[in-house]
């Protein structure tokens, strides 16, 4: 470990927090360095922080908190920074030939304007725990692989597949090429012509990709046309719709249930 | 409708955002007046907004942006806002009476120190949309009704019946002898010998309430101690547990589809 009276500016992509930082070091993703506060408190998380720095042989600055804070993206970074190297995304085909390798029915959620970092990391995180093989986005209008996202994703943004798309309709025609079904989730309630049937009656068990509207918008018009099946989450309230990484969590784990059931 | 130079004060709760305040009017919310802000974009949702509030008596105000913007709780109005009078809450035994008024079987969740007023309103919004009969939360240390948790829920929390309560693990003996069961929602993967059988083999169709985690800490030793029976989501990827409002939208979404099935 050493230590600067004043560390570089960053420039790069971070990942920040401790919950994060420690996922990405578990998933022993590529790591420039840590930036640590000074003073912060080391309970058992940041012991094993520590502990898998050392062993990765990972460079850990230790820093003033406002110094630290000055070079926080997300201002959460509670006294914990990894620097990384630039993001990569990975290509479509790249998450369908994994799953293909694994010899796993493909699961993957494409997002259709999906513009909350919070929300594209909870589904991140949920695809993660689903053994699902990725995420596809949009390159405009939609929330990317950032600081916040990857915090709120819990660190599964470091290892997850996400693949990023100039055109979300055309990419569902070729998922569809592909052998996927591709299944847009509209709630049930809104528009009920533009409701499917109910995603629990769907066989969730083939190639499947799950597609997800924005938050205010719901899916494109555009894209459920070019989708194999429109599925619905029922309605039983007196509001609309489900918060977006809610309804993608209830669709992802139907798929889990039925292909253990399987 | 009247318009004030300038408005007073806000002191009393407020509902705020353009959906959240549609959903408070559509619910018939005791609201006490609006504020709208000069100049905003009037498309359908705020049409409506305007219709229910006349039809309902409901003094609107006009005000500059930069005034309403001064008197909003959650700088995220968009220029909206819905000021009530003060938030009630309701009793437990009214939580469970409203369940059996309607002859179902109660499904309700029990809020074990959840700290952040997105997940308390996205759990609420699907709580509503489950078509369950409330949330229990703690007084302290917990994220209470606030303008956030509001808009978070979609304007869920302007109809959804929430408890508030001392003394969790006490609650949930008390729900025990009221004849619910009480299921320990904790992920199955960080501690083996704390996590509970799969969620799915469950019988989710009696009358049940739901016991979700702190978002930090999950669900305390002492809460899980007097509850019927734990219950994990499976996690087939390298993460430890799921966003808190996704694994109980998982859980809720469960126990919709059993009893859908039943």
């Amino acid at each position: 470990m050493s230590r600067y009276g004043r560390a570089r500016k960053v420039h790069a992509n971070t990942v920040e927090g401790r919950r994060a930082v420690l996922e990405a070091l578990r998933a022993e993703r590529n790591i420039d360095r840590l930036l640590i506060a000074d003073g912060i408190e080391v309970g058992p998380q940041m012991q094993e922080i520590f502990s898998l720095a050392e062993n990765a042989g990972i460079l850990v600055e230790h820093l003033q908190r406002r110094e630290l804070d000055r070079q926080s993206q997300t201002k959460k970074s509670q006294g914990v920074v990894a620097v990384l190297p630039d993001t990569r995304y990975v290509s479509v085909e790249d998450l369908i030939f994994d799953a293909d390798s694994r010899s796993q029915a493909p699961l993957i959620a494409v997002l259709d304007g999906i513009v909350d970092p919070h929300n594209l990391g909870a589904i991140a995180r949920t695809m993660d725990a689903a053994g699902g093989h990725g995420i596809i986005i949009p390159e405009r209008r939609a929330a990317g692989i950032s600081p916040g996202a990857i915090r709120a994703s819990a660190g599964a943004l470091m290892h997850l597949p996400v693949a990023r798309v100039v055109n979300i309709p055309r990419t569902i025609e070729y998922l569809n090429t592909l052998g996927l079904q591709t299944l847009a989730l509209a709630p049930a309630s809104v528009i009920p012509a533009q409701a499917g049937t109910d995603y629990t009656t769907a066989d969730l068990t083939i190639p499947t990709a799950i597609v997800v509207g924005s938050e205010e918008k719901g899916v494109a018009r555009l894209t459920q046309e070019r989708c194999t099946a429109t599925i619905s989450i029922p309605m039983h309230g007196q509001l609309a719709s489900l918060n977006a990484s809610v309804s993608a969590g209830i669709a992802l784990y139907e798929a889990v249930r039925q292909r253990a059931n399987a």
